[in-house]
């Protein structure tokens, strides 16, 4: 059985002020948490599942992590998850140390103020399904180890590094490199050809890009529209920027 | 105040039965119902406000709509909400009569077993912003009348007509269309050029398209994979896609 203590412990991990002062956080439902276990750069601390998960799962959880495994009730994992429908397992690991990021030669993702966790978690996998290694975060974007941030990572949180920063200050260290904004109007994505080395900047999911970071940026890149929504999901502008400047021109 | 019975009446709409029973829905939030109101499509019933809301709002409403106007307290707003965090104004609209598609020279997305209500509400706004006027559905997809598909359609549903027909079937009847299925291997989706008429089919979130429904189509095309990510979300799947092939080639 969970004790009080623990179980509050791995309730404040649902906020991100606890998961800063313990350095680690939660995430739930078997594929995330196989996911996580087998990427080797993320650290878990305790495994919780229900008897089914462990019954099925134990011996293959065993190859990847040796630590503490602990069965326990559905109703106490309904007291502990972050979820509305609970899974049947649930794990608390360490965060990662901030990743340096190189960025030479590498098309980079900076994103400003992405707020819907589960938008950022779809942004990380999208940057790993197009072999970006980094993506650079705003302060004021959602927290990566929101759990609803895992839930929507898919398990690329292994392969791409994510690094809070103040992005007017990192895009002026790194302005040799190519600063692109999405945004409505500007070069249309298919005209840009094949990029290797870039920085992308998309922005906030109702207000766009911030002025102080807009200025930072030496063209405008807009995804042509046909018909008349008001705006694309953040996430989906993402994936066709890098769909149009990471395919050669066939 | 809110009677019982309409109090009980709108809590029914969270739920599809009562919403196919009633051939009404709800939507929330200060911009989803401007849209809506704003459609011309969509006839609403009724509008239930708080007091700050109906101040800022209500000479712009009388623009588009002339019915009932409620002034209603928070915590009825709470009562009748279907979010964790009710918004300012709750509206209750006639759901629109199954339209009727051309197929025709246009381009229509093909719907698999999408589930995830904020994928589909995502995916039609991606429809409306490369000027498709038409998307079927599969009749396993979300309910167009989830709350939560209304939330993320960023008003696009009064511009895009949804269908909810047996896939294979439709598939059949319009079989003379070019058919593309979205999978993990196939034709890259770069080299289709421009296409004017197609049907587009994107399959479910985890099991892709179901065997049945791929048998139908012509040709298999395909997102290049650079990096490692096991899969990519749906939505952004179809916004690649969609950019790919109706953008002329420059």
């Amino acid at each position: 059985m969970l004790s009080k203590t623990y179980t509050k412990y791995i309730q404040g991990l649902h906020n991100k002020k606890h998961r800063d002062k313990h350095g680690s956080f939660i995430a739930e439902g078997s594929k995330v948490v196989m996911d996580l276990l087998k990427s080797q750069k993320i650290v878990c601390e305790t495994l919780l599942g229900n008897a089914a998960w462990l019954k099925d799962n134990e011996s293959q959880v065993r190859r990847y992590f040796p630590g503490e495994l602990h069965a326990i009730e559905d109703y106490e994992l309904e007291k502990i998850s972050a979820l509305s429908t609970p899974n049947q397992v649930l794990g608390v690991f360490k965060k990662l140390k901030p990743a340096l990021i190189q960025v030479k030669n590498k098309i980079i993702l900076a994103l400003d103020t992405i707020q819907d966790p589960g938008n950022l978690g779809t942004i990380i996998s999208i940057a790993d399904w197009f072999g970006l290694t980094a993506i650079v975060c705003s302060e004021t974007c959602a927290d990566l180890y929101n759990p609803k941030v895992m839930q929507s990572t898919m398990g690329s949180i292994g392969r791409v590094d994510v690094l809070y920063q103040n992005l007017p200050e990192w895009l002026e260290k790194n302005k040799e490199m190519p600063v692109y904004a999405a945004s409505l109007d500007g070069k249309n994505v298919n005209e840009l050809g094949m990029v290797t080395e870039a920085i992308i900047i998309i922005g906030n999911e109702s207000k766009g890009i911030s002025d102080e970071v807009m200025q930072m940026a030496h063209e405008r890149i807009t995804i042509p529209k046909i018909g008349d929504a008001e705006s694309l999901n953040a996430a989906v502008a993402a994936g066709i920027i890098l769909s149009h400047i990471t395919t050669p021109r066939l």
